[in-house]
């Protein structure tokens, strides 16, 4: 398998950190870049003392984002950065021939319009939004693999698609009425220096926010009107929990027919039965965020409640891992034809 | 003020300390015996080195539950008992002239049947549910001011209870499709010696758990159609969060009518205006757990969302306090005439 | 008990939150004003959500710090600011009349030079170094009832003088070669906005830090001089371990002859067998921080060890309250002549 | 590179998970067999949800520990039992010809009289003592490698013994005098369901134990003897911190010779210069538990203090890797002449 040259720009937040780790040790890829401002200059063992061992870790130096350079060096271009800016970057690397996997918001919306009325600036560079593919492996596999840009889902989205799409897809489920509530460890937030991520404002403390219009909205309703084949509006309330890494994501969702357990595991094995990264959770097991924790894997189990009739769908996943730097390596591999498991646990 | 002398039976538990706490330092009141059968013998200063610079730590001895010894020591017995042994102990203790505060859940149905169908045994005096009252003194003051035999209520159902019935009884939102998602630090399993509850099983892990059935709901659904005046059936989902205490409560809910913010803010104010321990938050604050653990508060917040017609009300509270050992304090404050805050922050 | 009036300068650090909460429920003091440059013009119910239910929290608002008004409002003064400005601060208070409690270092020690030594600048007042008084009540309980100034003690030397104070003073150690190894709560370094405080930077992470020369060795050795009556100098390690707030101390310590644990215990109860906020452990108990999280109690516990003839002595705070604010509200106590347990827990 | 079967004996606990964890990913191992007496005839995906996706878990089951079956089974045995059990199982084991790997105390002495002291009964196979490897990679190389029988060393001993031992085989500090002061995760008590290690007790939590004669003390002082060439007796105080996984040991030394960091430094690179898992931090640098949780690094940082004359060395590692399970895969690597970091990052 020939290796690949690939790069990471804006290297220094956490899931910044993860794609670092996870490139360093790929099998098959080659970290030849990692950029970020603050920390230009720096060495990785220097920034990140956990990865000091690694033989990397005293060569590789964190630079300026450079485009050009970085296009010439690069195969795959791992675009770590706030909405907004990813797009600057994702326009000249794509024109110099790389490969754009963009972990940010800027390229998961297909319509400009929306991107505008959750992230409050015009799209700087809406003639993309038709190039980019959405980057969930289990849904848009083949898209993927022909993609030059792929938009890597957000961590909430992820947490909330994939249990619900195969339902939507499937007919199984009502598609209005869906609620998901959610709970998130801190390093959801990014590694932002803010009062309100402080160890003592975390720990200790269980909160709701962004109620009740998050951004990740955007990108969520896109995808489920798309599995719905019609205009699908959620309820989602995200919370903040002192853990480091995981979401928990509770779904309360109606059936559209009479449903069994049965059925439902039925169509869950239908749609991923054989994908290397999802568990179904079979007998008495509910997911459970530390099960996932460093891994590539998303749990999802499934109870119907006679007395409500209604069927809630739990999936746990690390927001970090499956919710942003393990499914962008997934995307990669794809892209370039490695097994879609290198590098990932 | 002339003083009550009291008694905690099973003060060996997470509530029964935080009983043990309150009453220690409470103005009007004068703990007289503590019993644990796994203690007896030994001093307050020996089971809970907390507390061992009371002047009563030391003297203060656990016992074996002596009914009769109690009935004529105390004038008012709080049980922190399992559910079914509870009982046991509160027919003696009535008819021996003692107020009962009940903080198991075997006094709070009126029914003895839907009481087999979610604790799995027949109840143990089924005579008694007549003449217990619900402890929630929001809404049942006047009732505990006549009560000998109080059934407080259980976290859990305070958290979600409390924020319902004034929406219930106004007639602001549906009765029907109601969902409650909690969470719940880990205190509120009790003092449970099991693999589950271990700090490494527990620590950076979120987990659902009890899905769809969880017991509560049994006292949950009882109040609220007796707020909304019919058959009220809802969605309960509980989780386990890594802090000690806190439970946090999401409801999703459907307004009957067109709703405002304002008219909820309206409806709420109306019934707890003058509530010494319900914080409604307005502007831009959402419940926080870490505002309330370590008190008898519970805040209560709402949200109107206009994309998917529903309301969101948000709840905070300390299961250990306002959802448990607090919330018995008000009631005897209630019953002996005490000023209800006394004892309490 | 006729009521005093105070303020706090600097109540939005975690310090300042806690004097703030515990002046808000004294007895005897009125909390007439807090300022905070950030949070000018806010109630304290809004910099504050826990304290919104207090009758006080919606008329009270942070001001900037004006000397003058403050002086003529607060009989009592307290300062929760960065060492080097809490002296600008206490010059004019002290002019005017007020009683001035400085949690801040600025001045706790006697000299000049080793202010400079440690804190890399001039001291700002050196006239006043003579007339502060150490707030350490269990020690210098006389010279604060007289004091117009007090310099209430760090955290770590709270934690490390109340344990050794009493086995240096009875001759029972060597004053050389001691060794205080101190475990720390995260509130231990201030509510500061910084990288390195995130919840994600230290949840599931221990770490030394400031080896080997912490600032508050200067304190810590002056006073332990004073009480040995030759110059000391000790090791002082503190590590940063991922609680909201307590101190765990180690002391290393060779026993100056023929040791028996009786003797210390007797050494511990001739000093501190009437305080009230000095919990000597005796039998098999060691300190453990959630005994005393939340109140102003100082667990010690010592040991023997026959195999290496040392003597080991641990000690159990809360960094914010025995630590801080509540031997601030002690000292208080002292100076104005209330109980000197007064709202205190 | 031939593939060896392995087995574990007592897979349950921590150390037996991350045993298995390693030995499911291992290149060079087959895991043939796990068991447990609680929970024979489980598969592995059962009683270990997070290894669900592995393609053995489900095939993989628990066993009842059958020595006889497993000799045949196995080429290498790695015991994961409590001290005094361990034994039983590796005589036979040994007799059978597999390779054993002990991760209890039973091998780690050589003296059965220091056993019975620490251990409170008698060495159940004095004879074993002779032959068993104290399996420190690090020290003892070249014994493991033709060794049959390794005594993997305790999770205390490896954070202390790394950094001592090179201090003292070269001299450069005193045998006298020195102290350990280690902070541990509580997956370092092991899965065991007792109150003091229930979420609860631990959590906002700081607790020593085992004051002043840990177990820990035999192995350890033993070790340190041998690198001395006299006997060392030490000050040993572990604490309790409310993380999963790290132990952070700090050591008070006392140079033999005037000493500076360079000299230190260039004896820890003499060492450990081409240790594949021993970091050597250098700058301004300390360890921090973070760092390495999750790895078999050691993190090794050391400052000398101009004010006491004295040398502070502090250690960080995981528990359960290189305290544990790690160092025990990385000594099978060495006996069966596999690469030295097989299967361990």
């Amino acid at each position: 398998m020939k290796t690949k040259k690939v790069a990471v720009i804006g290297a220094s937040g956490y899931s910044g950190e993860v794609l670092v780790q996870l490139l360093l040790d790929h099998p098959h890829a080659e970290l030849v870049a990692v950029t970020s401002r603050q920390n230009a200059g720096q060495t990785l063992a220097q920034v990140f003392p956990k990865f000091a061992s690694h033989p990397k870790s005293k060569s590789l130096r964190f630079t300026e984002p450079n485009v050009e350079v970085l296009a010439k060096k690069a195969d795959v271009v791992f675009l770590a950065l706030p909405h907004g800016v990813a797009a600057e970057y994702a326009v000249p690397l794509l024109n110099a021939g790389a490969i754009v996997i963009d972990l940010s918001a800027d390229f998961r919306l297909k319509s400009a319009e929306i991107y505008k009325e959750f992230y409050a600036h015009e799209h700087p560079a809406p003639e993309l939004l038709k190039k980019s593919v959405y980057g969930l492996p289990e849904i848009y596999r083949e898209q993927i693999k022909k993609s030059m840009l792929v938009a890597s889902p957000g961590c909430y989205p992820t947490s909330i698609l994939l249990p619900l799409i195969p339902l939507l897809k499937s007919g199984l489920i009502k598609s209005s009425g869906i609620i998901a509530d959610s709970l998130s460890g801190v390093s959801g937030a990014g590694r932002k220096v803010e009062g309100e991520y402080l160890f003592v404002e975390c720990n200790e403390s269980v909160r709701p926010y962004g109620v009740p219009k998050h951004r990740h909205l955007s990108e969520i309703e896109e995808q489920l009107s798309l599995a719905a084949k019609s205009q699908v509006t959620i309820q989602f309330t995200p919370h903040l929990i002192p853990v480091n890494r995981g979401i928990l994501t509770t779904l309360y969702l109606e059936p559209k027919e009479k449903l069994s357990e049965e059925k439902i595991s039925a169509c869950y094995k239908k749609f991923y039965g054989s994908e290397p990264f999802v568990r179904l959770l079979e007998g008495k097991s509910l997911p459970d965020t530390k099960n996932v924790v460093g891994t590539n894997y998303i749990e999802i189990a499934w109870r119907l409640d006679p007395r409500t009739n209604r069927l809630i769908v739990m999936s746990a996943e690390d927001n970090l891992v499956k919710g942003a730097s393990g499914q962008a390596v997934q995307s990669m591999n794809i892209i370039c034809g490695f097994t879609e498991t290198a590098g990932l646990i």
